[in-house]
């Protein structure tokens, strides 16, 4: 986040870029910000992260495109050549970035117990409460209305936006987000039955959350039944997700919005897992796995590969048709197969 | 909202009805609130919304109902005699809703920036946290401990419940509700792969809310990356829906909950998109379309119909066998048409 | 919540175990916790609830293991014989947990009506608001950040975690457990449709939650539109699950993380709703049901049983192979059909 806007040449620089300026354009130019190239405004920079775009390159209005050298051919303006358009872009971001950041400071009305450590730099929002022996580390920021229960530690430059819940016992690494409302640290659903009604199996675990992590809003991840909900380092997690007790979740693994994972799954390293995905409890997902929308996985995964469930949405006409027959389809393979042998028997009985 | 309860006759011309008064009945009745017609007590008003309901009309006890001309034969009690029965009753729920309202005011436990500017009427709740150069309408009600973030602007009489959180640079219009704990303006879920790693795209657009709107509980309305993420006039949202970054909703069109909109989508007029409905990004769906439960759309839908997908349930045993030979569904097909050649072979051969 | 940690004697008096001490061990040891038998270090109590961990009983390094009479014969260490251990292991987790109990007391920033009620005992934590009439029991702990609106009340030793919200005119029983964010007795999702746009059905009714009910984070439980929404006793609700308006849920049932049940549904006592599962309206789930993971219910239950539907995960290659076919299905049924009449007719020209 930075608050002066470069120029173009100084923008080449940040990103890594080579400048190659269009006649008559001038790397002395401020961008006002970036936009598609379908959308952008004169002022604004884009960028070609797919060559279904390449054709809006000649038609774009941007100052300055942001391509791979295998494309600069096809960008008759001024080019930023970097070997990664879509990560420059990415960079990029970072710099036109509004997002507003508290001073540091504790807001007098935020309830902070006798025994935490408030980081210098830290800051703490209006409401916010930060119970018995919670660590706050430097620089990190709990928005207003957050709570940070005890015992419970926020990482060095970390950041909570408002009316995020963290219960005690949890521990959250440097440089995370978690967007608003979003819950940790909640009890993991564990009841006995016993005559007919339910005993609570008291969560005795945490959660433990590795550096780089990115949580998104009303999110919840259960604290461990015994021992700790574990997320990986560099681990990027969307709006409603759930996360139940003594999950883990692999080193630089995604999952996007209002996926699932039940109950000591383990979700191995650089996996993705797409929106309403779906994990059974106890299964174990390999590195390198890639689930599909709202994709259920009912049982492990040992390889690393592409998975997917479901069936094709149709016209709800043509769906009910067909949908019935799904009810049938054992009966349909055993005609088939009875089928199969009459034909051959017929066959013989020709011979 | 009205706090005098009006007599028979006053709710007859307050919903345009015709009152049809059942011998030794009195327009001077003051009902006490509105019931079905099977739980209604005597002194209640019924509605009568569906043909399937019509053989209660001679058993209710409600003092009144709500029926359309074509049904008021059957109906041997006093009939209040409209169009369109159920929008009468919805008119009517307005009449004796009681759901309390605050005085206007800042209650002095809400935090205030000084440069953010409180319209007059507007009632502020307390622990409400309004950031720097953010505008809350005339009449709006911003609840107990919700956050309205820098820049942000709340319409003339729109009401957030309390806990709600506005992140900054984000435009609500006026007349909407928003219910608890729903999070607006969060960042979209957007990172660029590099290195088996994620660099996170700033989200540098908003949200952009018509006038109208209704925003049901733990809803997440995700901040455009590039851009803004808009929701249409009179559009309706449920609770828990997950609306990612730059979605485009038409005008009128309402989501019931536990659906979500992946990024970019754009939904047209006056759809109506059911119970946890799912549409993948990018696509466009037309005007008048409907999804119905749980659908996955994971294409454009060109015309307005109703889309389905998804198969029955059954009994977990039978359900057991055919979703095995849904993964033979291929086979199946490949052999059913080899018995079709075959057949036709052993036909020809016997001519 | 004990303090004092009990000695392995004493905690077999509190589970009603019986103490079979191996050579050397006392029953003055005091264990430090709850584990797994794969995880227990020396000092911790592990418990055998099934006979597929019963391999780890001989490899253990935990003090006590709690045991069925069946399988003590297989435990070379102490064991802690009771006649259901997965039941006497919830019952330790009581003793061992650690939750943090606020004390009892009105925290100066709460803010708390003139007419509320608050019991002696009862904590309200900090930025907590306790509207007009509202009534809190004896022992109850309000968490920092929750709302209770106006009328309603929770009853004698409930908890709220932080950030809760129950609106208006909602009736929380005893010894009831909400976890943070979760919203209770928002507006049911009712509209009339009306030339084009919607009606708001505003919604009369309010949320009625019996005794020991325990509610899990960011679920919303949507106030009646007529009438209460009403959750039996001992019904147990995990996390992000929707409750739709006027929805009843039978005593002791339960729903896990995700599930979602719509309008006016009726589902008994002691089901079982697995996770992400759906429940269409106004249906009816008989007494004792299950219903599996993301099973779509979409008509009423009869008959005790399991339920499911769903197709399986699979390679996604072979599953788009198999999901086309999906939409051919009615039109291989008929195929098959034909065959098979076909198949008749040359078997009896042959005759």
């Amino acid at each position: 986040m930075n608050n002066a806007q470069p120029t173009l040449a100084q923008l080449a620089e940040a990103l890594g870029a080579e400048l190659r300026l269009a006649a008559g354009a001038s790397g002395e130019q401020v961008p006002t910000g970036l936009n598609t190239l379908q959308d952008a405004a004169k002022s604004e920079v884009s960028f070609l992260a797919s060559a279904n775009y390449r054709r809006f390159l000649t038609t774009t209005k941007a100052c300055a495109v942001l391509v791979s050298a295998d494309d600069v051919e096809s960008c008759p303006g001024t080019a930023l050549i970097v070997p990664n358009p879509y990560l420059a872009f990415a960079m990029a971001t970072a710099i036109y970035d509004r997002t507003p950041t508290p001073a540091p400071g504790i807001d007098p009305s935020a309830t902070i117990h006798g025994s935490a450590e408030v980081a210098a730099g830290a800051c703490i929002g209006p409401g916010a409460v930060i119970e018995a022996h919670a660590k706050i580390g430097q620089g990190a920021i709990v928005g207003s209305g957050c709570v940070v229960g005890e015992g419970s530690e926020i990482g060095a430059r970390s950041r909570l936006f408002p009316n995020v819940v963290i219960y005690h016992g949890c521990f959250i690494g440097a440089d995370c987000t978690v967007h608003s409302n979003t819950v940790i640290g909640a009890d993991g659903f564990g009841f006995a039955p016993a005559q007919g009604q339910w005993t609570k199996i008291h969560q005795l675990g945490g959660v433990e959350i590795a550096d780089e992590v990115e949580i998104g809003s009303c999110t919840c991840i259960d604290r461990g039944a015994l021992g700790n909900t574990v997320i990986g380092r560099g681990v990027k997690i969307d709006n409603m997700v759930q996360i139940a007790h003594n999950v883990q979740i692999g080193d630089y693994s995604a999952m996007a919005a209002c996926s699932a994972v039940a109950g000591s799954a383990v979700i191995g390293k650089h996996c993705t897992i797409a929106g309403g995905a779906g994990i059974v409890g106890h299964v174990t997902i390999a590195d390198r796995s890639h689930v599909t929308a709202r994709t259920l996985v009912t049982k492990s995964i040992e390889e690393a590969g592409s998975y997917s469930s479901g069936v094709p949405f149709m016209e709800s006409r043509s769906w009910r048709r067909n949908a019935v027959r799904y009810g049938q389809l054992d009966q349909m393979a055993r005609r088939l197969k009875a089928l199969e042998s009459a034909l051959k028997q017929q066959g013989q009985a020709e011979e």
